[in-house]
């Protein structure tokens, strides 16, 4: 089957949806994007990912194209569209086409929306979230921007790459201070020999990841004490678990980085049991 | 007339354009440009800036779509569609499509191409250069990669937006040492009061201009002393004639900094000088 996607009030043959050359998002990687995980057919936390995209949207002053719930009508289509029941959307809304010039168009264009779906497979994430996974860590050199979600997306593609040119699956960025910032496109986590959750503060240096932030209730109904502070690579290297967090793996577990097997070198008990109960504060739509 | 774009091996009218919405230059900003100038319907300086491009790809390891000679041919071709004798072309390369994922294809695709040309008024420019231009001073948050050309420009955007927002024309990058490193889509340079001319290193913090190395061998024949080093806001105030160079603009006379008068508050003698003969160093093609 073909996949469909939404493009400027149209559903398309992916291999038919275009947007102009002069699209902002192509020429100035100007725009905003979100990715929902699909579970059961359904939009996992959608309205935490519009209100992240809203946020996004004001910084660039971008407007919205259209109402939130017309929006929300055109996500759910592309999904029946493409009969996800398992996988992502991704929704993608720049500042529109205009002739090239680095300013705002003096006269407002109308934003360019964009949203695809496809299908993930399940029991392959379920495996790899089995064996766990690889992380480096490197310098990090993104703009301090990172709270805006953009597709200014090139030093994370680079990270990315020079994760698997190593033999790894992600990305680390570490600060001028040598603390962890976040993964090219996850949030770092680990997890203390004594049980303690430990993640970067969203207030500085990260984006504020849905997952993330509803990871953070599922702690609190677990019990389980989370320490929003920074942290090094080396406390990294001595912890007992570590994992990442995104929209299309939710809780994936690290058992190595920079080469070095974290605690077990297998996923961890806390990971694993995140992972398992994490839908439990998602919203369903 | 409607203006022509070379588009992935065929010329498209510009409003019929288009790039498939998987492009990653689309997605991820995972592609490089460039911009020449068009004078008397030649090409200004395209050996520097296609050996520039190369440049750029092998930094991204994005291979060239083509043999240089044929993206020649095609840049001329895309000129005269447009019947541009003096003005801009812009060329655009990037990864190409793939179903989005951050690392780099696993199957190389093949990179896409986007070539446009159009007109830009003379004279209204040549107003421009005898009025000169205002322009800010704003601290520098782009990533360390500016050597790279590519168009993850969404910093190099705002920029420029928030010097129009100040009633200014251009935005000065300031690093971390409190030196200017270059404008948002130009380089900057200063003229002390004993007529030397000033500018930063194209070794660190800025992208290698070229029109920057074609003034530089201008200033060597006409014996003006040039400076290759960073230097203050506090310096540029106090300097007795400032510019920017880009492809787009040659030598831009600034006549005032942060709201502050520079020398008499009108383009100086050097940078006038400079700008009128300017293209003696140019390679025409």
């Amino acid at each position: 089957m073909s996949r469909i996607a939404y493009v400027n009030g149209q559903y398309r043959d992916m291999r038919d949806a275009g947007v102009n050359i002069e699209d902002r998002g192509y020429q100035f990687s100007d725009g905003v994007y979100e990715v929902c995980e699909i579970r059961g057919g359904k939009i996992v936390d959608m309205p935490r990912h519009l209100a992240r995209l809203q946020r996004s949207l004001h910084e660039l002053r971008i407007a919205m194209p259209m109402p939130q719930a017309a929006l929300e009508v055109v996500i759910h289509e592309t999904v029946r569209r493409n009969r996800v029941t398992y996988g992502i959307v991704y929704l993608q809304i720049t500042r529109g086409v205009a002739r090239r010039d680095h300013a705002f168009p003096t006269k407002p264009v109308k934003p360019a929306v964009v949203v695809t779906a496809r299908g993930l497979n399940y029991q392959k994430n379920q495996e790899t979230a089995a064996r766990g996974i690889g992380v480096i860590t490197i310098p990090e050199n993104r703009w301090p921007r990172v709270d805006i979600k953009s597709v200014s997306l090139l030093p994370n593609v680079l990270a990315k790459q020079q994760a698997r040119d190593n033999g790894a699956y992600e990305a680390w960025f570490v600060d001028g201070e040598g603390h962890v910032t976040e993964g090219s496109s996850s949030n770092a986590w680990i997890v203390t020999k004594d049980g303690r959750v430990v993640t970067r503060s969203a207030e500085s240096g990260i984006l504020a990841g849905v997952t993330r932030a509803v990871l953070t209730e599922l702690l609190a109904a677990l019990q389980i004490r989370l320490e929003e502070r920074p942290f090094t690579p080396a406390e990294a290297y001595e912890a007992a678990e570590a994992f990442v967090t995104a929209s299309s793996q939710i809780v994936m577990p690290v058992v190595r980085i920079d080469g070095r097997p974290i605690g077990t070198g297998t996923p961890g008990a806390i990971t694993t049991r995140l992972r398992e109960e994490f839908h439990r504060f998602s919203n369903f739509s």
